[in-house]
């Protein structure tokens, strides 16, 4: 669904005029996609042959740092009409992301109205349902009557962001329930408005988590959701399209540090190898030092190794598959904390369930690794090595799935606790079962 | 935002009457989460005290596998209502998830209009858009006015899954374009309908890859998307509701086989110790049969294990920072496709980024490695440790990142390169660079 011969192509052939072409058949998230692929001085020469209004379309549909990208490579004209026109939440999340002499360049460039709309924004904190949310709204009074409400939204929408969910307010501004377009388009005319409004519609806080509240919307199938004042005020909506972005953000995060590496923003082919290197060797020199465990656990048993050398060819296998083992309960545990189907008093529960898993797995693994190592080396050896996979297994699952939860009962985001810091702390303890069984079993 | 007090408290006092005030009290999807982490009879008996409309919204928010779990328990004639008022897909992705005779027991209690509605749906692949689309939707007609077009969204609407996008098609029901209720409500009622639509507006085939339609939706802000058959003519619609939930599930999917482990379906809590064991023991076996590289990787060097036994004290440390380096790298590639930021031509290049990326960590990991390996052991092996690492990283980041771009390019899904998969295989290559730098080194 993307196209396939790319912008690249046509630049590298100087066609400016197919370009124009390319530019205007696209659909603008397509367009919007090479774009952020590009360097800087192709997106920019790409942006300015786009017309005017496809211009902003495309803009619309980048991310914060792709937009700051191509905002500076712009002369004033077309900086202005494109600021200008962008929905006042897109434009505060620019604004909180980019640096503050370039925030202030753009904020003194709008038209009052829309610089009246887009300071309140800014107010909140980075990760505040009031960043997000568009204050441009369609409100119905209570009192009216659907024919009355029809022609508010006839009047107000062409400014709203969303015109589908109809917060429903009192005389003093107060939230007191929520109607949907559909019903107001289908009820009769001189119906009182009141009979169509849900008054047990969710709600949510500016000063609320953003995340949070996009997952609401999600597990709830909202289309919007009406965003109150610490007074029960409306204040603005947040969209559906919001809301999946934010989620989306929010799993790319998950998915990088569950990878053990900070979550990095913009597109992977833009984004500088400095800065990828930078998002990652962080959790790497954390690692790196857990794994120093590892190592001091080997010094411990050098008299061992030294006697026995072939226990040292089995190593990277046993410290392997206890890491693959927990990396995949942490990750199970992960992903149903995300979703909300675990909450930290859960912790003994999964612990017991996982613990049985891995018992499981370890017998399964152990019959594998006794024929390997039989086959490999010697029978005293292979029952060494099956014996530690039960025990490795059984006790990589428990770790794995009950550190994430361990994590959030500390306020800690559980996906901090990434396969990797699994891994490295399962290693360890695992290669002092490894040499504990050895000596029992090989009489060291 | 979910209940701190939740169904288990209640159940274990026997409190009946809480029990019904509780499933009163609380939203759909709340009461859906708390069913889905009870076993089966207690969530039978919970849903039994539901009213008998609030029973069928719970229910639709519940995913397949617990339906199931639930119809089961019921007795025919709760079961009957709560089958005919589910929408035709949520029906059909039930059906096709179900063992055959439960389907057609579904099926044959259903009224000859539901199941006129559902059977369609259910001649489409796993999937396919087909199966997920909704076949109620208001069809507009190109020649008609705006007033005429608001009076077909009153008379059909009642009955269809979305209003807000209206398809509009020719006499032959061929798809013209799409209309949204917005413009139709804002509209002047005598204008004619073609005139607000977007003949440019995105759809999909029936027999479309449905992640791939949700996908689309996404980036494009839609909240309906017409379907198609092979000759243009309009069959239903998808709404963002289904695109959201597919492409979670997408996503779980994707966590779940990065880390090496089959996807499960239904809620983490419900899903029975043995499944889990066997959703994750493929891999299990598939990658230990992998580490047996290692293994022989290791006896081939075992004379110089023997010679100098320190060499083995950081192999875990070594293996398990390439694997760090090379799962980061994988993680990131993987991502990046699924939310469509790279292509399966983009291989040269992010190989070429991921070798800067990868040479960057292993010299600033070298220079850790350095340390420590000094400070345990002495300073020839600390060379070997720290050159060792340097050439490691740069390749894990290249393995890690091109793999999953190969996959692609075989067809093969690219979550399927898990980290655990690099991992395995970056230990057995990674072994090698340190043998052979630690026999320059150290003259062995």
């Amino acid at each position: 669904m993307t196209a396939d011969t790319g912008l690249g192509d046509l630049l590298d052939g100087n066609d400016v005029a197919g370009l124009q072409q390319w530019l205007a058949d696209h659909p603008p998230h397509v367009v919007a996609d090479e774009l952020a692929r590009a360097d800087e001085v192709t997106a920019v020469f790409c942006f300015r042959l786009l017309a005017k209004d496809r211009a902003v379309e495309v803009f619309e549909e980048l991310d914060a740092v792709d937009q700051q990208k191509i905002l500076e490579g712009l002369r004033d004209q077309t900086f202005r009409h494109v600021v200008e026109e962008m929905d006042p939440d897109d434009r505060a999340r620019l604004l909180g992301e980019a640096p503050a002499n370039f925030a202030q360049r753009v904020l003194a460039g709008l038209s009052s109205r829309e610089r009246a709309l887009t300071a309140p924004l800014l107010g909140y904190e980075q990760d505040a349902v009031g960043r997000y949310m568009s204050p441009e709204l369609v409100l119905l009074k209570e009192r009216s009557t659907v024919a009355e409400a029809l022609d508010r939204v006839r009047r107000v929408g062409p400014d709203a962001e969303t015109v589908y969910t109809l917060p429903v307010v009192d005389d003093r501004r107060h939230l007191v329930g929520v109607a949907s377009l559909r019903e107001v388009v289908l009820a009769p005319p001189a119906r009182p408005l009141i009979e169509l409004v849900d008054t047990e519609f969710p709600r949510v806080y500016a000063t609320d988590n953003a995340e949070t509240a996009a997952r609401l919307m999600q597990e709830a199938n909202l289309l919007g959701l009406p965003v109150v004042d610490s007074e029960e005020r409306v204040v603005g909506i947040l969209t559906v399209d919001d809301a999946i972005e934010l989620i989306e953000e929010a799993d790319t995060e998950d998915v990088a540090r569950q990878a053990g590496a900070e979550p990095v923003e913009g597109h992977y082919l833009s984004v500088g190898v400095f800065r990828l290197a930078r998002a990652r060797i962080i959790w790497l020199f954390l690692l790196i030092l857990a794994a120093t465990l590892t190592a001091g656990v080997l010094q411990a048993f050098e008299g061992e190794l030294a006697e026995v050398t072939a226990l040292a060819v089995f190593i990277p296998l046993l410290v392997g598959t206890g890491g693959n083992v927990g990396a995949q309960a942490a990750t199970a545990a992960v992903r149903a904390i995300a979703v909300g189907e675990l909450r930290t008093g859960d912790v003994a529960r999964v612990a017991w369930r996982e613990c049985r898993v891995g018992f499981l797995l370890g017998v399964g693994l152990g019959v594998v690794g006794m024929v390997l190592a039989t086959v490999m080396t010697d029978g005293r050896i292979a029952v060494t090595v099956s014996l530690s996979l039960v025990l490795i297994c059984s006790w990589a699952a428990v770790v794995g799935s009950a550190m994430p939860l361990l994590a959030r009962q500390l306020g800690i985001d559980p996906a901090v606790i990434s396969a990797p810091l699994v891994t490295t702390l399962v290693d360890a303890t695992g290669l002092v079962i490894y040499f504990l069984i050895a000596r029992a079993v090989l009489g060291l």
